[in-house]
């Protein structure tokens, strides 16, 4: 059994995809495991995970601003605190990942990278990274 | 091997998000898995899986609406049953969620909880729990 | 342990919804796993895995169009190959799903599918499948 590890993230302005593809990475090989998944979850109802494109780093820029755009910050929500938008662009995302390791290795795409979505920072996070076996 | 575990849920209405945290927390109890993971789905394609804020119930209220903003109940679509909105939404919000296990406990951030999101109701649905030991 | 499985799929236009149920199906029987969990992945940075309704295929052609009203090929984005439209649609919707497996059978509902979602065809695309036993 491989235990629940924890990386530390933090995010320097209200909306950033960080990309943290080798702190996961690492967090695989530690665990020893050479087949099976690697899930990795976000605990916050503000933030979010994605797999996508790690090579030019405007990819992350437009899928932020275009969420922004489909999910403005202020638009007559309910909730009081001023974040709704980021709890529903978290929503929209997803609270975790998944990915496939086959012989130690995790299965990402040549293009592909992890993300740690970030809807209402600055802030300090936290992300669950738990590998099984099989 | 932890055998699926099924729930039911009821909406009274078309569009809400029903918070089934408790029933989730039971089922991986009963399940006596105590390292692993919890994967809840969701077998209906107007229904959708999300984790999100469950303190203020406007967090999901925001999360509807904003939603029924984003994907009208009508706009010219061609499948025939009229609620292509429901199908559209639930493919956004997606079919499944995953929450790690550590200690027979699921590791919801402070704020999290676990909703079935109704996009078609009032119905009588289905969730399916299963649980991985690992 | 079963082996990570590929499919090919391709594409024979910009956006679709291909219909990849008989190939998982397929593969799962083929991992001989007959308790578990099987995972549909993604390796492409636009391209993305939904399930859903799989009798009318206006249902998938309604996810196409509205995706494509929320997220419109040109609107200013900064990535310089043209394709960032489809790079937000697939962190909408997702690189990856699950479906519960019980006595050899994928527990997808009466209506479900499980389609894999082009964004930037043509192409010809692969797709992973991990099956985990418990």
């Amino acid at each position: 059994m491989a235990q629940i590890q924890t990386l530390a993230v933090k995010s320097d302005c209200r909306e950033v995809l960080i990309n943290i593809t080798r702190s996961v990475t690492n967090a695989v090989t530690a665990s020893g495991v050479t087949d099976g998944v690697a899930y990795v979850y976000c605990p916050h109802t503000t933030g979010a995970i994605t797999i996508q494109e790690a090579a030019d780093p405007d990819v992350a820029l437009d899928i932020s601003h275009t969420l922004t755009g489909l999910v403005p910050l202020d638009a007559g929500y309910r909730h009081a605190e001023g974040n709704s938008d980021a709890h529903v662009k978290a929503s929209l995302v997803g609270s975790s990942d998944m990915i496939p390791i086959d012989g130690g290795r995790l299965c990402l795409g040549t293009w592909q990278g992890i993300f740690f979505c970030e809807f209402d920072g600055p802030r300090n996070r936290k992300v669950l990274i738990k590998v099984l076996e099989g």
